[in-house]
């Protein structure tokens, strides 16, 4: 072997093709037949052909790579979304990383850092809780890549944005319940900081409103949504003077939580107390009573969010602006209300 | 504003500590107090502070980010193994960067690629249940980096190995269920390629042999192991002229498959066909009846694969051997068996 590194053009000279086809092929790009992957690879590993991919990247802006910043992998939603988002960018030669922040706001300044760190391309992200302050993520939009937010986002920073009507969602969810009988109904909620979980506690007392039922201070909680979380409310709730006939969770790990106590202490569900949780995880289906819960289009949101990214990188430009796709939640009806 | 860079000694002059001090100020490393890091970050800011980390990693060759490859993060096993090489990893300076292969080759190929791209100081994996070539894994050796291979691994390698005992988990399943009074044990199985589930064969095929009773062609299967490949291979059971009294099945998502069909077909479990699953995901606690399983040890895997990345990066030696750390699993038994 000579000690002249191989090139790709030594590759594409042996197979009489051209370099952009070897470099396709490399990428495992659709558009090259398997049979040419196979005599791609075949020849870059006789010549031991070593990409330099990192000095490619510095040299065409480029680095094919696109981050991923979600609250937590473990998440059917969000393991759903990242899922669909892998899909459609595998199919166009990009490759995805992920980073966590685990709701915390340090982590996902450090994640921003180190997405920014490896040359992405772009970056897809849903929110911590805790996350109030904007500033790393307008460092992103600062160097001039897109930003694309789903679920958990902000409006104040003025990018593209995929979601559900979660006030919407509140009404929906207060309807059905008032609909089986429920007046006293209370909400275990996320932290209005966040705008979805805003969202839906607006929803929720305009919704209890509409229907003329009181609205009750004691029936509304903030907290991460864990099933902990759901724990802890329900207890409250069980504590309380006048407790509810209904409970509505922000997020099935918080009525999965609910439903634990209630069965603990052997309120029978949905008579005594209904239950609907929110996301349409999995477990939802394996529990006994199966919970209630909404849908949150995850597949279609990753969908969209990964072609948002792939209109801003053909038109090679993040200039971006506020697009907002908003879609409409669907309410499952189970044995828990 | 001067046109001058900003460098970390400016903010060290600035605020008369040293530059050391700074950079581990902004990477949030746990020994600098609170109150200097929020020093240093305001003065960075008024500074207009811009780091270039990806100069700084290819002078100094090292870019405190290690990253994981895990066949999938919608897994409570890898999700905790994933949470605990974070936090050991966090805790000293360094980022974690995911990829996951869904149980697909190329697409491992492809994250090793990124990640090796993306300059990791550490590669800490689990393999596709695909994957047989082993060449990508080599590369990650060739480029002086350690990896470090946990639950799906290769001992061809020659890396450090962190998993259970995966052969006399086998042996405890299938004592557990002659202790029950099973004699026709079948096993939902993964691919004999990859070593843990090869493992889990042999073990049962073993311990059939050691309690004398007749193993069975038709009772054992190879699939990815999915709650669809359960449902499959439960079906495939349940046709046979002489079905099993119980099913071992190597991962809980192919239990709770073949669960759903038990329950669709009112057969009773675990009197008519007992059941146990392997990997304690929290839905085997959630379902009716509650799924035996084989708790894996997440928590202390991802620990002792950080805390091995940390020894060589400490030593600043990739040259490795084979370390295996074995720890032995735990059966949990709950009301499917």
């Amino acid at each position: 072997m000579s000690n002249k590194k191989t090139t790709l053009k030594d590759i594409a000279v042996k197979l009489n093709i051209s370099t952009a086809a070897v470099s396709k092929a490399l990428r495992n790009d659709s558009r090259i037949s398997k049979k040419t992957k196979e005599a791609v690879k075949k020849i870059a590993k006789e010549l031991d052909y070593q990409p330099n991919n990192l000095a490619s990247a510095l040299r065409s802006g480029k680095s094919n790579l696109v981050g991923v910043m979600v609250p937590s992998t473990n998440s059917s939603y969000f393991s759903s979304v990242l899922q669909n988002i892998e899909e459609v960018l595998n199919s166009k030669g990009y490759n995805v990383i992920v980073t966590q922040s685990n709701e915390s706001y340090t982590k996902e300044c450090n994640n921003i850092d180190t997405l920014l760190f490896t040359q992405v391309d772009g970056i897809i992200a849903s929110m911590a809780n805790e996350t109030v302050d904007l500033d790393f993520f307008e460092k992103i939009k600062t160097k001039g890549i897109p930003l694309i937010l789903f679920d958990r986002g902000e409006n104040d920073l003025n990018v593209d944005y995929i979601g559900i009507n979660d006030y919407d969602s509140s009404h929906m969810i207060v309807d059905h319940l008032a609909q089986k009988g429920c007046k006293k109904i209370a909400h275990i909620g996320g932290f209005k900081h966040t705008r979805i979980f805003n969202n839906r506690i607006r929803g929720y007392v305009d919704a209890l409103h509409k229907h003329n039922f009181t609205f009750i201070d004691d029936y509304v909680s903030e907290s991460n949504l864990t099933i902990e979380d759901g724990r802890i409310q329900m207890k409250k709730l069980l504590a309380l003077q006048n407790p509810p006939d209904a409970v509505y969770a922000a997020s099935d790990y918080a009525a999965l939580g609910a439903l634990q106590v209630l069965k603990e202490e052997n309120i029978a569900v949905p008579n005594t107390i209904a239950l609907v949780g929110f996301g349409n995880e999995p477990f939802t289906t394996m529990v006994t009573p199966t919970i209630t819960s909404v849908d949150q289009h995850s597949a279609e949101i990753g969908k969209i969010a990964a072609q948002t990214f792939l209109e801003y990188a053909d038109k090679k430009t993040a200039t971006q602006q506020l697009n907002k796709k908003i879609l409409e939640a669907k309410l499952i009806v189970r044995e828990s209300s």
